[in-house]
């Protein structure tokens, strides 16, 4: 990142404002009336055909040669913009936002206009940001070169965002907890400045402690998760992923004209990355205020104390639901919290402070919680009884607060509480509305700490034959058709060191006997043709073959059926198979991501827990440790270990399974998809088993 | 209900606070003084032993005979409140709330003093309310009999909570949103009123129209569903159910001193009764303002309106994550939008109107949505730019709306649009801080309208072998141990219609080759023993066993291993079956909730689906149609369909298994548990098999 190239877009002393209005109604008087009342302290032009003057700025039809301008904000009808911004650039600007609407998003004409606008800037190295831009703030520098509403107060925050109407609200959520903001930049179209730009920018700012981001499309998928990682390892990065429903992707590529990022892969590419993925507008800036607030949460053990019983067993069933824990409280620690607890309180976490607390009992139960070394973190709830002084209570528990463990706050119920709330952020504690939400935030937080300590990745290359692989393939591309079929799709993950059932392919009804006899009952059979791509849909497969003469009449049953189902379909013949053993089934499986390559999957029942918002999803190439983690992080596959047992569930047969998937996709960049339906685990020490499979390729080699 | 019962406690003409004190931090203060400032017309009395006056209320160590009063509040620890109770029986009270702690949540001497109390209240047939309560508000008779921060406004939505502090985090939430409150029962330990009581009281009162429900435990099943089902006819009920976790079940029985219901059974039993559950306590608020506001949402086509594209885009991503839809506009709906929005609009659904929309361009929107057929909802979303006026947008948007359609509002951002938050719910129109929130409420009253609309139930009954049943199951008491192993749960099965492998016990190893072959090949072989409930774990389990050899073989092998790894074990035999041929395997079951009876489960792979968080459980009896929305309800079925087909997957005959079972948990209340894995769909229209099965028995006959 050209850090001297950022410098006129967020630091600029001169700035021209290309659309400045009187109306109040039009986006060049906001963006200028905002810099006029954020205390911009440079040079402000206005340009306008119609006024010598805007908001007692000077005002001019065009600029020319006459000015020097860093930045201009363009804020004209569409048609306009190609004129204003020749303008700005014989200006000597460096930087341009482009706020009109009109491009990529509208059609044809407008994508004409977003080129040219995106060559224009290149060749001339101006910084463009947008056009669909809310604008850029710096609170640093005090520019609010923005239509949002408002400027913010100053504070770690930064903003990147594909949305501008999500920037205006978060400026808004983070006023309302009294949290300040560093910069805003809102991308819009992104012809110019992406995501990538912005991130690798902020890791260097050292204004930017946490940045917020609302994401649709990500431009390239590799170097977004590098500049991720980067910036991830000393600045914690929130997500919001949106478009990722088909109604929602077709919704983005209306609003930027750009196709959102798939949803499994964003997830996997995001975990890798160390991302904090948001699941609500509005966790956003619930994120924000405790990482800006509070240090990481180191462990998942959570002490809750409240002053009601309702709310601790709320509080009980989300840190249960995010897999944290209710930290188990010392002996000692219990015993000096009845002594200076009421009768009736509860001293067990979570600890029920009673309606009726008062903040020193807050400030004493706090104390207690914190030097007990089973608690990681603390969770104070208040709920507004009448006797609850909410600020005095902020006051009390921050003092309490402190140390190594990570304090957040709920302060159950609004508008009564609001008085208690900017005492409770003036003392560095984040609030939160709902136990829930406060969780969620901590459990994110844990994630974070987790993924900074995490082991150097190492990724296990197997020994394979990557050369019979090579030439399976050009034969399946010589054949023609993208589908591999199973009996191709298995000799490949053979080559990869997968167990795979004995089989011969017949095409003599005469050798199916001996072949069978060979291979020993019981038997499967399957049609193989590359016509037919789901052999069981024209009763293509017949199972538990077990002797010579169900062998013959299956061998004429499957060739009558292939006839009368799939009349043209060419026959290769019948493949022969010795039956793999009874075990316990699941899927493995690749899909190959266009942004973010080879996402390896896994499933159960025939199904990929994706489907189940199970997530599973894994980036190649995948580590043993990330592919376990892959596994044992879903509930999917808690279930499973928990119903059959260590003995029947091989964790390492299942890691070495995605490992090895990993490799190949990796190898073979032609790979669009791969299913393994089902691997068969048969049980600890066992290889598993290729009982069925089939592959895609790409319809172009890459 | 027994309305007159309640009067005494919702509309007294006389009421006494026993531990009124002037010190403003005790709750027998704060009780008096919410009386007073609520501005309660009747008679107050204080009753403390050390003053003769309390606020300004006459005040007497104890009342006697001396006073008629219909309600006591009792604010006095736990250890006098037996005297306080007897006085204010004394004085004529037909109505208690007891506020105090210290009762059944707290150990033996508590549960003591709550059963004394219960006795005593019950003798008496006097109304209580508590321990442990916060109180008891009616708006309409301006009673705030309660300890809580403020007096609400009136309106329509009553609360009804196990925790006190919960009401008030509601009181808070329902005044920020400006919604009135008509009557607020804290029923904490529930010793006298519990939920079914106050739910069919709240039935019957005119001045609910929405009720918020606050639930851990759930004091008796049956009686619950009833109750619910009734009011949720005429009235929607929220229900928030806590401690549904293991954690969180432990906290709340410290909370109450009552045992939560399972989650399971409570997602099945409010399914059952019509009522919305809330999935945060937030939640509740979010359902009562649409509810109260807005008719019922008649359809899942939804019209999103915004003014910038980013929430447009994670508005389309909520509906389709819940289930509704993108509502797709009509051509002339289409034509007109694009004749009054500016140019660069989107006028496909969601309908972008730009970031400098002014009132009247959503009021022209909202119209032409409205007019539209294909839609039964309009989402409006507001984003806070430079140019957005809220207030303005909110009258212009609540003219153009109503009719037949829902509409809600999205106020994205907070501080800011606050001052048109009580411009829009004037106008009747519920907001929402998010798309997320906004969706799930619509979502929340689409299916309250269709439970509302839902056909009569009718439970089919099967001709079963119900004498059969009993023989076995009176076999198995002789024989002794709950658990009753595959060969008589399978005898049980196909006494109630369900299809089962042909097999049979074998004894000696002479019968075992003639028994074979008689079933034919390939079969499974299994041990018999009321010792062995898992028999894969001891290696007790041959399958594809395909000639004589192997059908000694393995019978030699099973009894060896048998007495090698289960020594003491019985073993009754071997059972030989005919395997049963590869088909689509999915598990059915049942489980007896100690609340709500028997609860019916399906699942893949396995695993119940519930485990996933894909919730499919069912309350018995279940008629045809339940069945049939249980099983398509969830991503699980769905996918599988998807994946396998409508050939393969027999929709009916997975219906049909989940009636038989609940017949058969109907006609057996001593049947615990029942898990049939796998259930083998063999294809369209053919019975599928019961391939293993076990059920287990209740301890005691029921």
């Amino acid at each position: 990142m050209d850090v001297k190239a950022m410098e006129a877009l967020v630091q600029p002393r001169a700035v021209a404002v290309y659309g400045a209005s009187r109306n109040p109604r039009k986006i060049g008087h906001a963006v200028l009336d905002n810099l006029r009342r954020g205390g911009f302290a440079g040079r402000l032009l206005a340009v306008n055909p119609a006024a010598d003057e805007v908001l007692g700025v000077a005002s001019r039809p065009r600029l020319g040669g006459q000015e020097e301008i860093d930045l201009a904000v363009v804020a004209v009808p569409a048609k306009q913009v190609q004129e204003a911004v020749r303008d700005a650039a014989a200006a000597g600007a460096r930087a341009l936002v482009v706020v009109s609407a009109g491009f990529k998003e509208s059609g044809p004409a407008g994508a004409e206009r977003e080129q040219w606008l995106r060559g224009f800037c290149k060749d001339r190295h101006i910084t463009l940001l947008g056009p669909k831009s809310l604008g850029v703030i710096n609170t640093g520098h005090r520019m609010n070169a923005s239509f949002a509403r408002n400027m913010p107060s100053p504070g770690r925050i930064s903003v990147l965002s594909d949305s501008g109407a999500v920037c205006t609200a978060i400026l808004d959520w983070a006023a309302a907890r009294h949290l300040g903001l560093a910069k805003v930049l809102s991308i819009g179209n992104k012809a110019g400045l992406d995501e990538i730009a912005v991130l690798c920018y902020l890791a260097g700012d050292d204004d930017t402690g946490v940045v917020l981001a609302y994401l649709e499309s990500i431009a390239s998928g590799e170097a977004f998760v590098k500049a991720a990682e980067h910036i991830s390892a000393c600045k914690p990065v929130v997500v919001f992923h949106a478009g990722a429903s088909e109604q929602g992707a077709r919704a983005a590529e209306l609003h930027t004209g750009n196709r959102p990022g798939a949803d499994l892969a964003c997830v996997a590419a995001f975990r890798r990355a160390g991302l904090i993925q948001a699941d609500s507008l509005e966790a956003l800036t619930d994120h924000a205020a405790a990482l800006t607030l509070q240090p990481l949460c180191r462990g998942r053990r959570v002490a809750v104390l409240s002053n009601g019983g309702g709310p601790g067993v709320a509080a009980a069933d989300a840190l249960e639901k995010a897999g944290l824990k209710l930290a188990r409280l010392s002996e000692h620690t219990r015993a000096e919290l009845a002594r200076v607890l009421p009768a009736h309180s509860a001293v067990d976490n979570p600890i029920d402070l009673l309606g009726d607390a008062d903040p020193e009992r807050y400030a004493q139960a706090v104390e207690l919680a914190r030097a007990d070394e089973g608690v990681d973190a603390l969770l104070a709830v208040l709920t507004p009884h009448a006797m609850t002084r909410p600020a005095e209570t902020a006051r009390a528990v921050a003092r309490a607060a402190g140390g190594g463990q990570t304090t957040v706050v709920v302060l159950l119920g609004s508008a009564d509480m609001l008085p208690g709330r900017a005492e409770f952020v003036a003392s560095g504690l984040p609030d939160y509305p709902t136990p829930e939400r406060a969780v969620a935030v901590l459990r994110a937080m844990v994630e974070l700490h987790d993924w900074r300590n995490r082991p150097p990745r190492v990724v296990t290359r197997f020994p394979v034959n990557r050369r019979r692989v090579e030439r399976l393939l050009l034969r399946q591309r010589r054949l023609g058709g993208t589908e591999v079929g199973e009996v191709r799709a298995k000799a490949i993950l053979r080559a990869y060191g997968f167990d795979v059932p004995a089989g011969v392919l017949v095409t003599e009804r005469e050798d199916a006997v001996e072949a069978a006899e060979r291979l020993g009952y019981p038997g499967a059979m399957k049609i193989v043709s590359p016509d037919v791509v789901h052999k069981s849909d024209v009763g293509g497969v017949r199972l538990s073959v077990s002797d010579p003469e169900q062998v013959l009449d299956s061998f004429d049953l499957l060739t009558l059926r292939v006839q009368r189902h799939a009349p043209g379909a060419r026959l290769e013949g019948l493949y022969l198979e010795r039956m793999c053993p009874r075990g316990v089934e699941v899927v493995l499986g690749m899909r190959r991501d266009p942004q973010f390559g080879p996402i390896l999957l896994f499933g159960l029942g025939g199904i990929f827990v994706e489907e189940l918002e199970d997530v599973a999803a894994g980036l190649a190439p995948i580590t043993a440790d990330e592919a376990v983690q892959m596994l044992t992080g879903t509930r999917s596959y808690q279930m499973l270990a928990r119903s059959r047992g260590a003995a029947e569930i091989d964790l390492d047969e299942l890691a070495g399974g995605l490992q090895r998937i990993s490799q190949l996709a990796t190898d073979v960049p032609s790979l669009a998809e791969l299913e393994i339906n089902p691997f068969t685990l048969l049980g600890k020490g066992r290889t598993a088993m290729v009982v069925d499979a089939r592959m895609s390729l790409l319809e172009q080699e890459p």
